[in-house]
């Protein structure tokens, strides 16, 4: 698998508006988008660092999975995700090895990316996703 | 304050051996360094991602940092870090505005960088670290 750079972290967040202030004015960072992903019941807004994205996401259902994650653990880094090449043989070669996969095969994520989750019980508790950009 | 990307994320782990093994076999990355800081009571080991660090952390010590969020938490993103211009002035604006410092000054960090903690209490959650690298 080759893994070119952290495309994104997810940062769970109680209230977009008040983070995207903070992100803004203390850390003087731009955000550059926001985007409602209904699939996921989640609110996202985007700044670029470098060649990664910071991916703030506020819950818009209690019961979604950023909901629940802030239920049990509040504010904090929700998953790191990499930038790769072949995001299929990569889940392949992977569920080949034993690792367990939250999604066998990608799905359309955020920005239209191929996404798949890995599982943090195999991953030494980082909930891990990989994307491809396959317009690129 | 300028941030111009992500100098590292910092992942706290139980066991720095079995944890590189998954970086390398399973994601295909290539631990470069392996590092003691007897300060912060962590053995550290390195993988260059694209810009970005992923900086391993085992603990040296239960009663350390990361002993203690492992047994809090389990393993998994411990804090996030911004390589900045100027971070002496960076920290002053911070504490201007009210952002609660863990570092009102700079100190050494894991591979020579001047480095100092925002407290999580301050950024919506994320243990924030800023860096930067006064021999570039």
């Amino acid at each position: 698998m080759h893994i070119s750079h952290i495309e994104h972290i997810g940062i769970a967040v109680k209230n977009l508006e008040e983070s995207i202030k903070f992100y803004e004015e203390v850390l003087g960072l731009k955000c550059y988008a926001i985007e409602e992903v209904a699939d996921q019941r989640v609110k996202t807004a985007f700044f670029m660092v470098g060649q990664t994205k910071v991916e703030l996401l506020e819950s818009t259902d209690p019961e979604g999975p950023i909901g629940k994650f802030i239920d049990k653990k509040g504010e904090g880094v929700h998953h790191m995700a990499f930038a790769v090449k072949g995001i299929e043989d990569a889940l392949a070669t992977m569920d080949e090895k034993g690792i367990r996969l939250i999604d066998k095969a990608p799905r359309k994520g955020a920005e239209g990316l191929d996404i798949a989750f890995l599982h943090p019980k195999s991953t030494h508790g980082v909930l891990m996703e990989l994307c491809e950009d396959k317009n690129k």
